[in-house]
């Protein structure tokens, strides 16, 4: 990628540098001298350790959580990949203005906050025009079908990560922490096309139900993205091309998303597997945002598992979700809360006057 | 066990009914109809499912938590199964009274308030008399060691239950959500034998590294608990005699608070395999008291997945903790708040109007 195809993008890029090693070091040396047996918190530390490192601090912010439900649609539903009408996404999007849904409960629970983000739903949202909790970013009404052609031009797909890049500015000055978050009918499929293609996986390897497929329609999708692979041949070497060819609106914003936070510095919560496609693309455009990203929990879905593989994570929670919204990153928050307890609050064997071994 | 051992134990197993099976399923229904793809909220809606049956409401109380920290002394250390000196309990319970030590930090970050038990801890504790956190409730001065003897006689072993059935009537006004806790050095090996007796395994399979033995101190440690139970002959079909035989006074109270919260009718998280050792206590002297208990992690130590198996239980977090003093539990407690949320504030399809399929 070239500074001339976007500025925004170039500049947000540029701008990600890896977490801050000394500051993981200083956290692990207080983590190891907690008054408990070494290292008895385990992944809990692990995770105290990579916060101190992503904000470059012993005391790390996360209080002020943002998660943004990026919404859009999918041309490749006419290939009957998902059993829920297109309708839905719609639907749902009024469901999160209202509040009613999974993920504002979640977020309620954990104390963030959603924004929703229309960039690219097939339906009409202008009557939610002074909704505080919507923003309008639409490009397109739903990508095209990618069974018989790109899903987007490469404009569009820079554009889509724009999209993300600009929500997470604009969302900056009161957020700590971001989460990530997805609505579109349909959006399994682009996701394990991605996965495939970055990851080196066959279809059958990374497809999985979505919101509950029988298995001869499981083969049929697993068929139908073989074949739109083959025709579409994405370049794994370039993630704009692979998110322009087999992509999606809300994929392309979520790894804009990921790319702002890691520009602020800030820790970035990534729900599951539509999710973790796009940190895929964002970690092929800048493969230093993969320190600012928290794996929140293992997917249902098949390819999730070795999409958070391939970003050297391993997820904290797995409570076979597999509904998106952001919801599994939302419940996953809570242990982000008692990580910054554990590396502030506990007193040394020094400070509490405990013997050691 | 008879009515004429003791009372106050006799009337709180009486009390312990199964969990309402009705409001189950009303939950379930309700669950069912969510506006997400069924059950894509996998074992947070099972765990929803699981607290409305608990407290047999469809708005389940569980705000106000309370961890109980139970503290002893174990007569074994002489046999050298820690690492850690004796002297730690002491320390450790001056840490938590101070609001110091890990669980206060995790409990703090979940709301949830710590109160501590000296229920035989070898020192004396007379000088924190005033401390509002503290219970005073020692049997004695640490349990005799198993490996030469009984751990205690089945008096204290009634007594050490009936502390915690005590403790959880004292918290009952100010507590929807009990977790259990322990501090005891040396409590991995009374545990461990427990759990051998009760699942019919050898102490091989349960046998852990505690608090970070090496391999040779593990096979020495694996010998003695081996010899202990073969001296001892705990009859495994009575929970009072397993736990005289080679148990320890914390254990019996963490069985105590489950029965006691069990005869509320309220939901107790278990922690770690100390915790786990005192619920299968509970369960072996009130089956129905299983309905109550939720299993909050997975610990490293090998015998505590066995143990929580036994109940019919699945860890909702696996964090590789290895800790105690309530820790593991307190981090789940997080996951209670999140089902509840799921339970009572996400729309249906019907309410928020989203197409079904």
């Amino acid at each position: 990628m070239t500074n001339s195809e976007n500025q925004l993008l170039s500049t947000t890029i540029a701008a990600i540098t890896p977490s801050d090693n000394g500051m993981r070091q200083q956290a692990h040396q207080r983590l190891e001298q907690l008054a408990i047996p070494h290292w008895a918190l385990g992944r809990m530390m692990d995770l105290a350790e990579d916060l101190a490192a992503t904000t470059s601090s012993m005391h790390p912010r996360v209080q002020r959580k943002s998660i943004v439900v990026m919404a859009a649609d999918h041309g490749i539903v006419a290939a009957g990949v998902s059993k829920f009408p297109q309708a839905v996404t719609l639907e749902m999007v009024h469901n999160f203005v209202n509040e009613k849904a999974s993920i504002n409960a979640l977020a309620r629970q954990v104390g963030a906050q959603v924004t929703v983000v229309d960039v690219g739903v097939a339906g009409d949202l202008s009557a939610l025009h002074s909704a505080p909790n919507l923003v309008h970013k639409k490009i397109a009404a739903g990508t095209a079908n990618f069974a018989v052609g790109p899903a987007m031009s490469r404009a569009q797909a820079i554009r889509s990560i724009e999209v993300g890049i600009e929500v997470a500015e604009q969302l900056a000055t009161t957020t700590d922490l971001f989460g990530t978050g997805d609505m579109g009918i349909g959006n399994t499929s682009p996701s394990s096309a991605i996965i495939a293609v970055l990851c080196q996986r066959t279809l059958a390897e990374v497809t999985g139900r979505g919101t509950g497929l029988d298995d001869a329609a499981l083969s049929a999708k697993i068929t139908t993205l073989q074949n739109a692979v083959e025709l579409n041949q994405p370049d794994a070497s370039d993630g704009l091309d692979v998110l322009a060819k087999v992509g999606g609106f809300e994929i392309g914003a979520i790894a804009g998303l990921i790319l702002g936070a890691a520009a602020q510095h800030k820790p970035v919560m990534i729900d599951g597997i539509i999710s973790t496609a796009g940190a895929l693309i964002a970690a092929s455009l800048a493969p230093a945002s993969v320190d600012y990203m928290i794996a929140g929990h293992c997917s249902v879905e098949q390819g999730h598992r070795i999409a958070v593989s391939a970003l050297g994570k391993r997820p904290l929670l797995d409570l076979d979700l597999r509904l998106g919204e952001g919801t599994g990153g939302a419940i996953a928050m809570n242990l982000v809360d008692a990580a910054v307890a554990i590396l502030t609050e506990i007193a040394t064997f020094e400070e509490a006057a405990v013997s050691k071994i």
